[in-house]
Formats: structure tokens, C-alpha cells, sequence
């Protein structure tokens, strides 16, 4: 069996615009267990995005994104729904930033024979495989983009955004997160960016570059995502998985403390995991748990206990056609850096 | 806090008639993980409905009729969409029974208060609320019917059949699962029966009548349902959750042998749950781990990792508006012990 | 690959008593997570031991006693530290029943080729293989107990007492735990007996016999477990997975309301599960959400998210060296019977 | 209820040393399921640490050090079983470093009032307790620490180091993780440093030196750590929970291949977790998948479905005992760095 045979069927990405899940949610509504959550996680993201001043912070972990929800995310971008992303690396360069390069994902089995794949080239994300040769293409272009800065340590933030500017020009696939997010002045932070594709073509910029390169500073994105949420106060989180961006977002407020300046818990928080809260771990602590921290406010929020590609589409397609996003102001955090 | 201001928001089962998944299912199908698994498992439920000559058996465990799938249930076998089933005692009699009876689910929290709950006589299921004095009635009510009846060992699905009578004359509401298919021949069985409100019934009848009383032989349960796989040779399975339902109909086909027929394995088979299958336990035990009991064939088969009532209603809804019952053969099981 | 080369390892059922865990369990108890909770239920299950007065029932779910447990089922009887089982079919009759006539569980892998499994005749639970064609001589031994006995309806504990009786005579492993349950009087419920190896047997015996037979009545084990309960007024759980074993013991509470005797709610419970509490099953149901239907109190119970094979050595092996066995009462409720 | 009554029992670290699990672990390589997983991936560490040449490296995610494990890492230092780190910060700063300032874990419960909590300025993990007002101590040392330091970009591994030494002067607890890897010469990586306790005190001291300040490159991270991996050649990894400590290292070797260095996948790989792989996500991707991507061999490998508090000690208690780290080679990789 050769490469091509097995890269057949590419991943498609749903469209939320296309698909209206209102009546499925408000049926929902009156279930119970995993699909009164959903319909109750839609209603708070939708409360979210009426709520008149309230910023709302996407967080990305897990592979959604190369599991065919890529669309959602730059979807709500597109219609104001989100004002800043918390993500991890491989969710923004291995899966957005790769296919805004041309590449794509294909449909597999998670019954593979892993050692075909190894022979191929084929790396596999559970039933969902990628082709290695051109993951390395991506790695590359990371490093270029490096070579071409001035040597000084970034923000995560501010390599996204020259990655976004580098997609206005070469980007062969217009619709990409990283490129919307730049057009509208949608901050994305990696906090963890080095462990992703990007960390191999930084590697090798710091490589070929010792003395004088470009480094990343994961302090400077904690303090830049504290900054928006001074700025913001209102704040609401809708978060995909758990891992470093759930707890980095949430930091923010015990962050804004730290600074000497008091900012309210984030009011809004939905959470959509397959993980279990009894190891004690970040990615599944409860929302209850993190009200003890201080972190986040307990009137609205709801853990949505499922893998994410089944209810997120219902979700989100939920809110885009309750409509309230045409109306709601834009914030551009992305501009207080500038 | 009284009783009436607990049990104030009931439950409403979906209506996947009212509600058209087939968009949402046909952009899963290229998704991956869940959603790609849901568009699969729809697909297999509607090869099942397809094949001329195939017996399509659903089991249920767990509580999906109390936390809003009950009509889910009904409509598929309205629609000629199911052929037999096979459930918990709790499903059929404490759910579908005790909503026949007028009573009704009840919406709640799993952050209940259990003793304030238990001081009112309510009875918990995760989020869902049972007001316990109705279920007592549900519970005299089986003892009723087991007083009018000729003492004697029945199966299960014989003493559910003379509850699907009883109903046909005192429900109150008349779609239930146990009316329904009594009125469409289709058979039902509790291989458990006693494991549920009709046990308490039963067990107050045999202690009222020591000496002659009905009793519940799950055995001929077994052979009943032997004997309709024998006659219906190729078959699907519709499995909603897994428990003693799930073995029991993967059974039928090693018990044919036992009796001295061969016949084939189940040829489709879906199994919606959220169990985990490293225990070794029946419940979990995924659908490839059945074919090397002989039990279940591996062509058209798939396990869907998620609570149900988060996607059973995307796939019975799929198939119902595909709309191949319409032209599906009636086999009416139930006429075979008549 | 012949099959005598797939089964060679056979499983070992580790020995309690050659393994001393007090130390490990004391130092769990003031860990976190799991650890501290496996520590609490080797507590509970000590409590359960050391109050005069309680009847302590054990129910077995899943597929421990083929994995590598089922010694430590006998030794808990030896030591007059279990007072009644209740559990599945096969636990009892596939795997220890299975055992006493001289077969053999065989290591095995999960990802095990079942086609290759099929071809041979290997029943694979995850890594665990069984001969198919030794339980089919399993199932014929049932067939002929039941050809032996007065054709009438039976619970599924006469029955099982008779299988323990056969295995008096014509045992070849002598330490089952059918065997030492019927040589201690420890009474053994199997509420849903046909859904197991036994099933096969019997249908054979009624298909046999179609006129006058043994039928397995279930209602029966509910009394007769009910009446234990009555007796026994004080009593603790310790259960090992749930399904219908969990869901049958826990009812005995409220059963015995329907026969107009109130008992106590079960003192003491533990529960070892991977199951998950969202979907609302039975086997997953958190102990405080069955205290809101009145069947166990909440001041010593303990869920342990596990899987037993991990944790229970730890807990039998803690409460087996605690020695408080040794000077307990013996029961013998199988007398109450006779 | 005031704070010093809610902050009463602290959690106690287990000793390995002094629970010499070996006849249990030996008992449960011939049982299944979770056991003879637990009995293989303790064999796999054993074998690692037996391989001459062979570089272990431990990463560790989760709460198991807050958790009762810490001293379990500490000890594995201690006896030369493990040669680098590579840890979430929660875990260095926020538990470990935190213990060696003289401050405690509590023991509490999961069904907490959270508010009352959250007043007391007491935060919650799982069953865990731990007093805000000393975490906010932890969080300044950081700050302190690093404004003493010459201002430039550190790896977190020079930070951490720093840490170490720090602790040589002022730890009130002699036996950290962090204090006894500087004394070893264990290098630890924490690639997402901020993320943590660390990233408050980190943020507060770039807030306070705007223009010259220490910053955190994580890219620098994942080539120091490739450099260790390629001068190590043979590896293996021991791994408690996933998250990025899971992804960096397993990435060492493709990021080795971007720098023209070929070197072997990893040759051992074991992975305790509870995450569920059916999501695509890193933590719970297995290692089998690993291997397509070229990361792990899958001779050696071993995923053990279990919270880590209850397997761990098992495991690391048996490899300790069985000795072979007594005569093993010392690696010091730390000491490459200078």
C-alpha cells in the first residue's frame, strides 16, 4: 500500500453557518445528562456574546482543529464572537497554519498498523493521519519567518501575528485562523508554543543563529493576557479541552492581583472534555474547583463532559444563528500592543 | 423546600420526527473522532433498515427514557425501524411504564442536596428527578397484574405483553414503548425483569400468594429470543449503552448453536456508551472483542464513545428522515408465540 | 499459529494471605486521589468486619475472577469475611464454576487478532483468553445438574447451592468459590443466571424438556435476598463493579418496605468502578445519589474509580491481615432456606 | 469554620523505600487487566534502568506530587533512576518548591464548599487543599529569584537551577525535587514555566523592570533538551500523565532529525494516565500512535489506564527494590550545560 493510497479522503471541516442546530439545542434543553449540558453550555456562550461588554476568550487544546472543526473557530472569529484565543502550539501551526499552507488531513482508522504508517511518512492523531513531509514543510517555513525578524525575545502573540501577516502573501488556503485572527485584531497566545511543529523551526533558527536569534517568551504572553484581561473586566471563557491554555486564561485573574490591580472573576465558563477530574489534573478540574481559586465565577458555567467534534458544531452553529454576534462591538485587543 | 417546588420542570423527550439531523450527519461523516464515528454508526443503522431480510433488535441500558429519549423509542418502532428489544426491567418498567401510568421525569441537578431529596421522597438519577410515591404506584401496579394472571413461569416478554394490554385499556399516556409494541407485535424482553420496580411488584405478589404465583424464567426469555434469531436469521443490533441487554442478544447466536442450529452472526452492529473497555467487563467489551465469541461479524460494525442522548437522537433522526422504513417489510416477532 | 501456541500462559489468581498490604494502605490513607480513597474503602470494609451485628454482602460485576481475583472471592469466604454474594452470571458460572471443573484463563493481548481467535475457538475479555470449547463442556455440565432435579421453578441461589453440590463430588480444582460458598453456607445470587454460560445449558435443558422442566425464576432471588436482608437488619456492601448485582442488593432496602418491614438503609458501602456517573447507568451511580432513593447511607460509603484488579488485592489483603475475621460471628444464611 | 480548621491533616508523602512492593507486583504480572499493566510497565522501568547506556527521563504532569508522590520522585533522583525531567510548573514550583519553602498539603474533600473555600483563601484540587496565602509566598520568591538574576533569556531549565541553588541556602525542607536534582546534576524542564506559580512572580518582575528583565525562552528548552537526547543516543521515558512534559520529549527525537542528527526513537516508553485517547489529544494519544510518528519503538512499551497515585508507588517501589540501580552509571547531564 503506498502513501497516496492511504491519504485518500481528506478531512472536511463542518460549516456552522450551513448547518442550523437551533432546534436540536432548544430540544435538548428540556434532556437530560450530556445533552442538557450542551443546550445549557450554548445558552452561556450565548449569554456571553449578549452580554455588553464582556470579552470572550476561545481556548484551543486538543486536536479538534485537524478533526474537522477548523471552520468553526474561524467562523466565529469572522462573526465577533470571540475576542482572543488561548491555544496550544500544534492546534495553531500543525493543524491551521498547515493547511493555510495548502496541506490538509485525511480520514483514517485508529486500527492502523502504525509501523505501515511509520513507513510512509504517515503520522496518525487517533483515526485522523498526516502527511509527515509536508508537517516538515511547515516547520520550515516557522524557521524562515524567524530568520526574517529582528533578534529580540517574542511574545507568542507577536510571532502569530507574523505568521498572520506572512499568510496575506503566500497563504494558498485564504481562510485560515491565523490569517483571519490577524485581519481582525484577534490576539492568539500559544503558551506552550515551542511544543509544536513551530518549536522545530525555532530550534533550528536558535541553531543556526546561537549567538543573536529570536527566543519566546512565555512570560511576556502572561503578562500580555493579563493585560487584556485588565482592560476587558467583563470576561467570559469558552474553552475546547483542558491543558496549558484553560489554566493560563484562568491565571489571569489571580495574575491581574498580583499586579496590583483587582479585576472580577471570569463571569461566563463553559468547558467541553472527555477528561476525568478525579487525577487531580488541570484539563479536568471541575469549574466548582476553580471558583475556590478565585478564577472563575460559579453563577454561569457548565462542563460539557463529551469529545468535542460531536457538540461543539451544535454549539456554536447554535449561537452563530441566535444572531446576537450582528450587533455586538468589536474589541481589537490585538491593537494595545501596537 | 416542599416537594412541588422540586419537581417542577419535567423532562420532555426529543422528537426526531420534528427534527431533521441529516445535514448535520452528512458534514460528521468527514469529520473525525466522535462525529465521524456518530455519521457511521447512522450509516450502519441505516444499512440494517436497508437490507431486505434483516432483523433490526435494539437494546437499552442505562436511563435514557427517563432523561429524554423515551420517545425516540417509540417512534422507531412506529416507523418500523426496530423489530424486537431487548432492555433493563428499569427502562421499560420504571421509565416507559411509569410515564404510561401519567406520571413524569422530573429535571434536577447532580449537586443535589440527597437528603433534602430523600426527606421528600425523590429519588435521584444524575441530574434527573423520580417523585418515589408514584413510583410505588408503578410498582402495586405490576403487582396488580401479576394477581390477575394464571399462576405459572412466563418469560418476561409474555408478562410485558399483559402490560401492554393493561395499558391498552388504563394508560394515560398512550405512546409508551410497552403499548406501542404490544399494538405492533413487537416483542420485548427484560432478561433482568426483576432488577427494577417490577420486581417489587412481583415480590409482593409471590409473598401474598406463597404457594401459587406467577414467577419470571428468564430462561425461556433466552430461548424466546433463540428462537426469533433462529427465524430471522441475519440481524442488526441497535445497542444503547450495554449491560445485560448487550450480552444477551449477542448470546442468541452461540445459544442457536447449542440448539443445534447454525446460524449467522449478527451482521451490523452499533453500540453507543460511554464504558470503559479495559475492565474486561460485558458492558465495555468492544464489538471487534465479540467477534472472537463468534457473536457479532466486523464488517458493519461500530462502537460510538459517548453519553447516548448527546447523539442518539443525530442518528435515529438520520434514519427516520432517510425515510427506508417507509417500505420496510413488517415481521411482527411477537405473533411467532402466539 | 495453533491454538495450544496462543494459549499458554494461564492467568494465577493471586493469594491475599502470601501478600501483606498493610503497609502500602496505611501510607495511602494520608495520600490524595485514588490512593487515599482505596485506603478509605480498605477502612470501610475493616468497619464493615469489626461491627457485630453486620451482615456483609459482596456483589461481583465485570471480569475480575477470570483476571486474576478469584481467590481472593474464596479466601474472603474462608476467612467468614463475606456473609452472601450477589453476581453475574458468568463470574459465577464462566469463570469460577469454569475453574472448578479444570479449566483454565490464558494471558492474552488486546490487540489480538480476532479473526485468528475465531478461527481457533479463543474467546478473548480484552487480554484474557478462554477455550470455547471448554465452556462448552461448562454449559453441558448445567444442562445435566438441571436434567437431574425436579422439574419446578428455582432462584437462581437453589440452583447454584445444586452446582455447588455437584462440585463436591466431581471437582477437580477443590478451592471454587461455588464449591466453598455451598461447604460455608454463604448463599450466591445470580438475578440475571441466564444472561452466562448457565443460559446455554439450561435453554438446552428446556429445550429438551419443553414440557416439565427447571425454570430460573428471579422474583424468587429477590425475596430470598430480601428475606437475608430482613434477618440480617445491619449490613455493608462491598461491590465490585455494578450492573444488576449492585443495582438487586441495594433494592433489598426498599423491598422490604413493599413487604411492610422496614430494615435499615446498608450501613456501609464501597464501590470499585471505572464507570462513569454521567450517563446516568446504574453501574456508575454515585453511592450519595442512591442515598436519595433510601437504600445506603452516606456516612461510611466509598466509590473507588478504579479498575479492581488494581486496587481490591490491596483492600482484601489490608483487611485479611488486619485479622478481625478471625473472631467474627459466622452467619450461614444459606440455612435460613432449608 | 475558620482556615486552621479546614487545614488540619496534611497529606504525607509515600516512602518507597520503606513498602517494598515486589511480592505484589510480582503476583500481578499473571493477572490481567490493570494489574499485569501495571506489573509490565514496572518491568519496562526495571529494564530501562538495567540497560546500560540507557537515559531515563521522567516527565510529570497532574497533581501526583501535590498528590502524595512528591518524595516517589525525589527518591527515584536519589537512587540514580532517572537522568531529566521534563515537568509541568505546577508541579516544580507550585508543589515541590513550595514544600521545601516549609509550606504543606491538606487533605480535604471533593465535595467541598467551594465558596467557603474560596473565602479562606483556601484552593482546591480534587480532595486537596492548599492555603493561597502561602502559594502567594512561593509565587514572590520567584520574583525575588529572578531579580537577582543578570537580565537575558533563561531556558527553565537555568532557571530552575537557580531554584536549586536558591534552596541550598533557604529551604526549610532539605528534601525537594528541586534542591536534590541541583545536588545531582538532574536537569528539569518545564517548557511551559509560566503556566504555574512561577509565571506570577515571573510576570510581576518583568511589570516591575519593563526595559531589562529575565525571559523565559521555551525554545531554548526543547534544544537543550534535544541536545541531551542526542548526546544520550538510548532512552526511555517514564511518564506520569501527558500534557506538553508528554509531547517535548517524545518530540526530542524528530526535533533531533531537523537538526541533521539521526538518533533511535525512544526505546522504552510507559505512561500512566486516566486521559481517554478517543479525543486525538496528546495526553492521551497512546504509544503505539506515538510510534507512527517516530517517536517510540513499540518493543518497550506499556500505557497503564490508572490514576497515578495508586500505581505509581507499585511501581516505583519494585524498581527500587530490585536494585539494579545500585551499580548503575551516573549521567549528570546537567553538567553539558556548563
Amino acid at each position: 500500500m503506498k502513501k497516496k493510497d492511504i491519504l485518500k479522503e481528506v478531512v472536511k471541516h463542518i460549516d456552522i453557518k450551513k448547518i442550523n442546530s437551533v432546534p436540536i439545542v432548544d430540544a435538548m434543553r428540556d434532556m437530560s445528562f450530556t445533552s442538557r449540558d450542551t443546550a445549557e453550555a450554548a445558552d452561556i456562550l450565548n449569554k456571553m456574546i449578549r452580554d455588553k461588554g464582556c470579552t470572550v476568550f476561545l481556548t484551543i487544546a486538543g486536536s479538534t482543529s485537524a478533526g474537522g472543526c477548523m471552520q468553526v473557530y474561524v467562523d466565529m472569529v469572522k462573526a465577533n464572537m470571540v475576542d482572543a484565543i488561548v491555544a496550544t502550539g500544534a492546534s495553531i501551526v500543525d493543524m491551521d497554519f498547515f493547511e493555510a499552507l495548502g496541506f490538509k488531513h485525511y480520514k483514517g482508522t485508529p486500527y492502523a498498523d502504525d509501523k505501515l504508517l511509520r513507513n510512509n511518512y504517515i503520522d496518525r492523531i487517533y483515526d485522523t493521519y498526516i502527511d509527515e513531509e509536508e508537517l516538515q514543510v511547515c516547520d520550515m517555513t516557522i524557521g524562515k519567518i524567524a530568520d526574517s525578524l529582528e533578534p529580540r525575545p517574542y511574545s507568542s502573540r507577536e510571532f502569530i501575528r507574523e505568521m498572520g501577516k506572512y499568510l496575506t502573501k503566500k497563504s494558498k488556503k485564504k481562510d485560515s485562523l491565523v490569517q483571519v485572527c490577524y485581519e481582525h485584531n484577534v490576539p492568539i497566545f500559544c503558551p506552550a508554543f515551542s511544543d509544536s511543529s513551530a518549536g522545530f523551526g525555532l530550534v533550528r533558527h536558535q541553531w543556526d543563529h546561537p549567538e543573536k536569534h529570536v527566543s519566546i517568551d512565555s512570560v511576556k504572553d502572561f503578562l500580555e493576557l493579563t493585560k487584556i484581561k485588565m482592560a476587558a473586566k467583563t470576561s467570559g471563557l469558552f474553552m475546547i479541552g483542558g491543558g496549558v491554555p484553560k489554566n493560563f486564561i484562568q491565571d489571569t485573574v489571580i495574575c491581574s492581583e498580583v499586579l496590583g490591580k483587582d479585576v472580577p472573576m471570569h463571569k461566563y465558563a463553559v468547558q467541553i472534555t472527555v477528561a476525568d477530574p478525579r487525577d487531580g489534573a488541570c484539563s479536568s478540574s471541575t469549574l466548582k474547583e476553580a471558583s475556590s481559586w478565585g478564577k472563575v465565577d460559579t453563577v454561569y458555567e457548565k462542563m460539557v463532559y463529551a469529545e468535542a467534534t460531536s457538540v461543539l458544531p451544535l454549539i456554536a452553529s447554535y449561537v452563530y444563528h441566535k444572531g446576537y454576534w450582528k450587533t455586538r462591538k468589536k474589541y481589537e485587543w490585538a491593537k494595545i500592543f501596537e
